[in-house]
């Protein structure tokens, strides 16, 4: 399969069979944020892996998501570790966790296993429940697990604006 | 190859060869930026693609880098478009854009092509010399192209943390 097909073939899984994830296949998930580019190589990213059922069935109070999920993983990156841009200051670390999760949620796809990229959640709750410290950004969710038998891509999943509506060719016009 | 090796395989080119990147080519890069997952699929990316000699020479006044590409891709989001956090009010449009870059930069590796994620450039600069619009957020740069012969992982692409600096299990401590 090459990596368009992998693509494409990715969807937003929103519902999980009861089926544990195994170790080694969540050590290849964080392999892929592990190896992935940062900015100036600094690799601020930090992840809060979740398999404990109480902390687990907490997740409720910080997001309208998670879908019972047996895995959730919270990506994170240190504010005191990040990259700052020298011309505006601005810190690369949101850019640089997303990238960790693209990769993470790529290889969960190549897994057979299924996540959703969640971003609504109550960054600050999250902070609260699991005593996340000051100097990590919490950025994404991933929620880990088999997809159960009647998952499937939402009605949203093909509804794609066309290259011609996304992509100028040298002048913005 | 798996994505894993993909992901592996994949290293920050620095050096292109004399080479024009076939239409076909930049149209699948394209294509996985067009497929990413956006929040609430709101599609916020616009991408500028450069290709022309004299627009292409202007980037220097805007970056140390781009190492003379025969294709620059300009990766922003629109935030008139973008999807807000009703939780804190965060603009998620700089985390789709990333998810966007991410996929074209592996869909660039799987091309056999190369290139290097750019986060240092001026986007005072970058808006001014490409005229882009207020309303658009400059997030990455993308140069596309051939490796030259001589091109090969620099001195920093090994040297990762390992999982144990990066995750936390169930507890951050």
């Amino acid at each position: 399969m090459d990596f368009l097909e992998l693509a494409k073939a990715r969807y937003s899984c929103r519902s999980f069979a009861d089926k544990k994830v195994e170790k080694e296949k969540l050590e290849k998930i964080l392999e892929a944020g592990r190896i992935a580019p940062t900015a100036v190589n600094y690799q601020p990213q930090r992840i809060l892996v979740l398999q404990d059922k109480e902390k687990l069935a907490r997740l409720s109070e910080c997001t309208r998501f998670g879908w019972g999920a047996p895995v959730i993983m919270i990506i994170c990156y240190d504010k005191n570790i990040s990259w700052k841009r020298k011309y505006d200051g601005k810190d690369e670390g949101i850019i640089d966790a997303s990238i960790v999760t693209t990769q993470m949620m790529l290889e969960i796809q190549d897994l057979g296993l299924g996540t959703t990229w969640i971003g609504s959640f109550d960054p600050q709750k999250i902070r609260e429940v699991y005593e996340i410290p000051e100097n990590l950004e919490i950025v994404s969710i991933l929620p880990v697990g088999y997809p159960s038998e009647d998952a499937h891509p939402g009605e949203m999943h093909e509804k794609r604006n066309s290259i011609e509506q996304m992509v100028y060719w040298d002048t913005i016009k």
